[in-house]
């Protein structure tokens, strides 16, 4: 890891830019995929299943008796964990609940204006495969999205070997209440999901992350109407400490962002020399016997240090990177909360490690990366619905609006709004 | 117009389609323009405002004595009406402000999570010149995100000829309290927002309508992390007319919509013969006298009518189109509310014409266009703000969380996951 010794507030921002990454390849080949699943849809996804994963698709959707069939393999000890996990999560997004009806303000005499909460109707939530199936991923999208009252709750992952999916994922969509599950990942699992076929329903927006082709398919998404969570990239931890920070608990935290991928990135930020030393020595000795070591040095590759002579100014400098998640491994972590305006779940003291929040907490793991959370939150309650708002006006309410209306609309230059308004009193049938 | 006579259910997504446009040589701008601003700056856009504009700029920022001189030449007249419109926006966004500490929740003993609301630090708002400066975008935009708490509100304008703003503009801008103006319009205002430049600062999330360079360009502002307000599309109206609607307001409205450009759209759905032909001619009677005729005409080209059985399949027909401005001249209006689950911003009865929420009502004129009201609801004071996640374990939570995190974290082979927690609880040092 590269220790930046000092730096000067004005090289923060290219410190803490992250490597971009353009693929005109996965591009095109999502140009591809979403013109064939157009073309062919179910036929196109079994093709594309077939050449992918391997796998010859006998179903699209698997059949609730299958999940249950599958989902019944799931050791117990798993099953109790996922089951309060799912406990934990569904009481955090509960308390994010709002009234449907909200803000009702008589802004004027007889101009009364609301706004309302409505689920999205349909939503498409995308949960990898490959080496490890991602179960916390179904219960961070599934539990809000049932709370939120969306209709559809449609599933995608890749089949392995055998189209059987894991226990734990069919344990844990038949949890939340999935409606659908689909077993097809990939692209091609985003165009079905933005396009429709005959098995797999159209949504409104798709949620969940993926490897650069999933994330590439889910900005194509959006020309197809189809929204999406956020903008997606490698996930990444900020470690702040000072000498309050257990060293051995430092370097497990920034190994466990390391474990994600090769493109992960851990930034440790500390005012502390022993400490930095510390962690370093751990760093060698804690990765030793983990079972993704060769990603874990990749990843710590892309990592770096940051030494500053202050936690005041460790804090600016958190603000300037815009972490997914923060550690604020350092003595009094709740004074400087105000402080923190830019990231996308902060973790307090020494016993909050991110895995917490990763899997049980409660609180949400889809989280903004790559500085998204300057402008964004993580996954809530609030991603699965939006709000409409209402207006009603009575005659009263329309004539002592009507000034300022037409004053502006004439400025404006649109004539027909103003005479929207005249019309109606002129034509007062009241 | 032309008229769908009881479309069956099936043929209504057909119907409900907008015209799609992609614009290969408006992202091959984009992409000129964006490189040519992150290489030369300010002088780019100078360069770009002589070329695009016509205009020669001597000063990219407008002071704020220039702007207080142009604003004091709008008329008293017109500054009363934004003083008011400006009022009601403030009040209703106002109400939607939230305590900045959400949902704390124990979601066990020693497991405490909650959320902050913190605000965008640094937004763009894009105003539109041209034909007519839009001074009410500034009031939908500055208002909300000064309500919360943005630091740094850069407005973006293209300059006129002799380089002078709009007074209106400059009036609202200085109520609201934008802290730039820039005289710079177009894609290169969207560039220089999303890179920044030695006058213009970079922001964080770009607000605001504009014609299809723009709206090009903010999609290109994503691929620099800058994140936008909502996908944009030609404005819409639909209006749904029983036998209690004037058919003169409903041909107003419809007006209304048709004259913001050639690719409006206006839907007129209702169950009454004699009301949709009564609309038909009075849409001919009444546009006669309007300034800006032939962009009716074009628009109401684009535009349709629907003859449907009764209320509750207009209500259904509305939900699949999802428009952005959903008018209820319907008898009884408020109780279908409920039934409403995709639009922008409803109008309910007879005195509730579009206008007033474009202007004056207090709600937001910002609104999802193109189906997207199915995913997201209009700008709101929201739209400025994110939420962080935050959480405290004590060692006693983390032990009693620790078999849940451990037991997933294997399951999705993540052992330094589980690390990160094992390793605090060998080495409590409480």
């Amino acid at each position: 890891m590269k220790t930046y010794s000092y730096p000067k507030p004005d090289l923060w921002p290219k410190i803490c830019e992250r490597t971009a990454f353009d693929v005109p390849i996965t591009k095109e080949l999502c140009r591809q995929i979403f013109a064939d699943v157009y073309k062919r849809r179910d036929e196109s996804l079994r093709t594309y299943t077939k050449k992918f994963d391997g796998v010859d698709l006998s179903s699209i959707v698997s059949a609730d008796a299958d999940l249950k069939k599958w989902a019944d393999k799931t050791p117990m000890a798993l099953r109790i964990a996922i089951n309060l996990a799912a406990e934990n999560i569904k009481k955090f997004h509960l308390a994010q609940k709002t009234d449907i009806l909200q803000e009702t303000v008589s802004t004027m005499p007889g101009v009364v204006c609301w706004r309302e909460s409505r689920p999205v109707e349909r939503v498409g939530l995308y949960v990898p495969g490959g080496s490890a199936p991602l179960v916390s991923t179904v219960l961070m999208l599934g539990i809000p999205a049932k709370l939120a009252g969306c209709k559809e709750i449609v599933l995608c992952t890749p089949p392995s070997v055998g189209e059987k999916l894991a226990p734990a994922i069919c344990y844990a969509a038949l949890l939340v209440g999935a409606t659908t599950v689909v077993n097809v990942g990939g692209i091609q699992a985003i165009a079905a999901l933005s396009l429709g076929t005959e098995s797999v329903p159209k949504v409104d927006k798709i949620f969940g992350p993926g490897n650069q082709f999933v994330t590439t398919a889910k900005q194509f998404a959006g020309e197809y109407g189809v929204a999406i969570d956020m903008p997606a990239g490698p996930s990444e931890v900020m470690v702040i400490a000072d000498n309050s920070a257990n060293p051995a608990f430092v370097a497990a935290d920034i190994l466990s962002q390391a474990e994600h991928g090769p493109d992960s990135q851990a930034v440790l930020v500390s005012t502390e020399d022993v400490l930095i030393a510390a962690v370093k020595k751990l760093l060698k000795l804690q990765s030793q016997g983990l079972p993704r070591k060769d990603i874990v040095r990749a990843a710590l590759e892309n990592s770096y240090i940051v030494k500053l002579g202050s936690i005041d100014e460790a804090i600016k400098f958190a603000n300037t990177y815009a972490p997914e998640h923060l550690i604020l491994n350092i003595k009094d972590a709740e004074k400087v909360v105000s402080e923190i305006s830019n990231a996308g779940s902060v973790f307090l003291g020494n016993y909050s490690p991110e895995s917490a929040g990763d899997y049980a907490s409660g609180t949400n793991h889809t989280l903004p990366t790559g500085g998204w959370a300057r402008s964004y939150g993580g996954v809530s309650l609030d991603s699965f619905v939006k709000k409409v708002t209402f207006q009603s006006l009575s005659y009263k309410g329309l004539k002592s609006l009507a000034p300022t209306i037409t004053a502006i609309a004439e400025a404006e230059g649109l004539r027909a709004h103003a005479e929207a308004v005249r019309i109606r009193l002129r034509k007062n049938k009241v």
